[in-house]
């Protein structure tokens, strides 16, 4: 059980701070360059892109979050620091030590991210003019949110609190997508602060479980970016009784929360996207199998673009699935679309097409399930239309 | 070594013949029904999609071929007969029937085909009439091509001669596209037809080793068909020395030759696309590394976007080939553009983007070449920008 904190940010949890700047990285004059701290040291967990290039913020993040502990994360938007050798590198290295000058505390205790263009160097001396600007408040959560944002439309920012025995604590999430998303991991960058009194071990695979039902389901268009992370902090601030295995289920339910509304924000706001399509998968004959399913048909260009037409195509869906991984049996299986059934044990069924497009052309949200009738496994994706807006999007926005 | 037969078509080779009729299942008043026929009976060989859903032509043909035999091909376009169930493997085994009958032929020397809307019966009624009014004639390969088209807007056809100690042979090929066209596999439809003498265990090997390195590296959308399948028939009417693995190299070079110009094209005729891509990469740790790089970079929309607008955008190459499983080092890739180094042992490299932009937008073909310097593995895919019109097409499109 958790409810929602009205207007609440990554700042929302107790004893977290953040502020952003323009710092002149993004050609446009926007908010760029940012920090979140928290006041105390914290617990740290992490979840990093699956790419083999990897940016130099990941790899170095990677290396400082092994202790299982750190108290800032800065980041920057307009740049991703990633296909740029050493100097990257060395640019990240920087760019942690000016953040942990700033706050006073050991570089090992920084996490950092960048999101941008590829393969061009961090504009060093705007880092450096940059971060010392920066202050943090507790009100400076939504301002955090604005600076790491790329293409994003809208802001994804969330906060719940949780009731333990009593005793209440805070998860405030933030996240960016929208370009270059597909699992894993699909965030592209998250960013998650809680005052729970957490173990470390139960803090790194509750991340992990989190992030695999909600940005890992999620996909815009197929392609990872080397730049995805996802961090959580916890400060303990709450001073609850502290949270493992045996008593971890409010907490998990909570973040997973958090990290799904995240994961439905960013497909819904996909470059050029005009709807979210949700795709539950039922009765496949495992859990890995349904994950694949649904991920697929989510991704799958043909259905994107037909549901941004309005197009009840469902063979399309039936085709994706069909190339998925997943096990099926036509004869079988069973899809509807927006709750109406379209093929019944492997058979079409008949349905009005108009009512349908009205159906499709009315909602913002459109839902795909299908009932593979083989097992037990189960499992939702979430992804976009595909717009004439994305492309033009991408054949101009130099990611 | 073989030579370019002029206006060639399916029908060039000695004793096949084709014709095509309106038969009314498309919408429009165009070709739609089809017979590719040889005068003797032919050694046949099939490589059909990998999609678990199949369509009941492809049922229905697996079935067929396996004595390795066939003398004619029957095809129809605007309907898949996919997603039909019981009635649609019913119906694909009428058709078989009907041009059996026809030709005075077993129902089991039949190969059938069909592409177009999935989930739809087909119209026996017109496949019923159509099928008796075609008169394949020696010059119906051209008629044969324009009758397997949908969203195609080219013709792809082609004929090779080869000269074996002596003996002339031809092989003619023909193939459609073009949306829903990954690997593997990628044809969707493709029909070849070789007088030459071949033995019948070559014939499915030369097939499949030519549609591995040619129809299964192509990707238009990463979406694969129920309906995919490449025919091979023989009828030996050349008269040459029966051709074996030991003496097959000529005519593997030429059906090789044949499938790649075939799926050239169908890259060239992607669904909206505007430029060729080809993507070549060297010195991937293994082949099937080097396959995976090539496919899975020619399959990026966000490259295929990028190259849609002129833009140099190569982080989002080094980006797909990260997420693409081939095994890379940051530190020993080269990365060139239309021949242009970008990147040079993990160092982007500066180039004129003035310059490089002029060079994508003046050449309707794109090279992107990467040397992985890992290993001798090398592979080369085709794909085709992702244009605004891609998902003009696609939204209303029924397929």
């Amino acid at each position: 059980m958790f409810t929602l904190i009205p207007s609440g940010s990554v700042t929302s949890a107790s004893g977290f701070l953040a502020g952003a700047v323009n710092a002149g990285i993004k050609s446009e004059d926007k908010l760029d360059l940012a920090i979140l701290c928290s006041e105390v040291p914290c617990k740290a967990a992490g979840v990093f892109t699956t790419n083999q290039i990897k940016s130099a913020p990941v790899v170095l993040s990677q290396k400082h979050i092994t202790k299982g502990r750190a108290q800032v994360i800065v980041v920057n938007s307009g740049c991703a620091n990633a296909c740029t050798a050493r100097q990257g590198l060395a640019d990240a290295r920087v760019m942690a030590n000016l953040a942990a000058a700033k706050l006073g505390i050991s570089p090992e205790e920084v996490l950092i991210a960048s999101t941008g263009i590829i393969g061009v160097p961090l504009p060093m001396d705007k880092i450096r003019a940059g971060i010392p600007k920066i202050k943090p408040t507790r009100e400076g959560g939504h301002d955090f949110c604005r600076a790491i944002m790329t293409t994003d439309t809208r802001q994804k920012e969330l906060a719940v609190q949780v009731d333990l025995k009593g005793t209440k604590f805070t998860i405030g999430g933030v996240a960016k997508g929208i370009g270059m998303i597909h699992p894993n991991l699909a965030t592209m960058l998250c960013f998650i602060a809680t005052d729970a009194v957490v173990s470390a071990d139960f803090l790194q695979a509750a991340l992990q479980k989190a992030v695999d039902c909600s940005f890992n389901m999620v996909s815009i268009d197929g392609d990872t970016s080397p730049n995805d992370c996802a961090f959580l902090l916890a400060n303990g601030l709450a001073g609850n009784e502290p949270i493992d295995l045996d008593n971890g289920g409010d907490f998990q339910e909570a973040l997973t929360a958090v990290c799904t509304h995240l994961a439905k924000s960013m497909a819904q706001d996909g470059e050029g996207a005009t709807k979210l399509i949700e795709v539950i998968v039922e009765g496949a004959e495992d859990q890995a199998g349904a994950r694949q399913a649904a991920r697929t048909i989510a991704g799958s260009p043909l259905v994107k673009a037909a549901i941004n037409g309005n197009n009840p195509n469902w063979g399309r869906v039936v085709a994706a699935l069909g190339r998925s991984g997943a096990r099926v049996r036509e004869d079988r299986l069973d899809v509807y679309l927006n709750d109406v059934c379209v093929m019944k044990q492997g058979c079409p069924t008949p349905f009005s097409k108009e009512e349908m497009k009205l159906s499709l052309s009315n909602n913002d949200n459109v839902l795909i399930r299908l009932c593979l009738n083989l097992g037990d496994g189960q499992a939702i994706a979430w992804g976009c239309d595909l717009s004439e807006e994305y492309v033009r999007i991408n054949s101009s926005y130099t990611t």
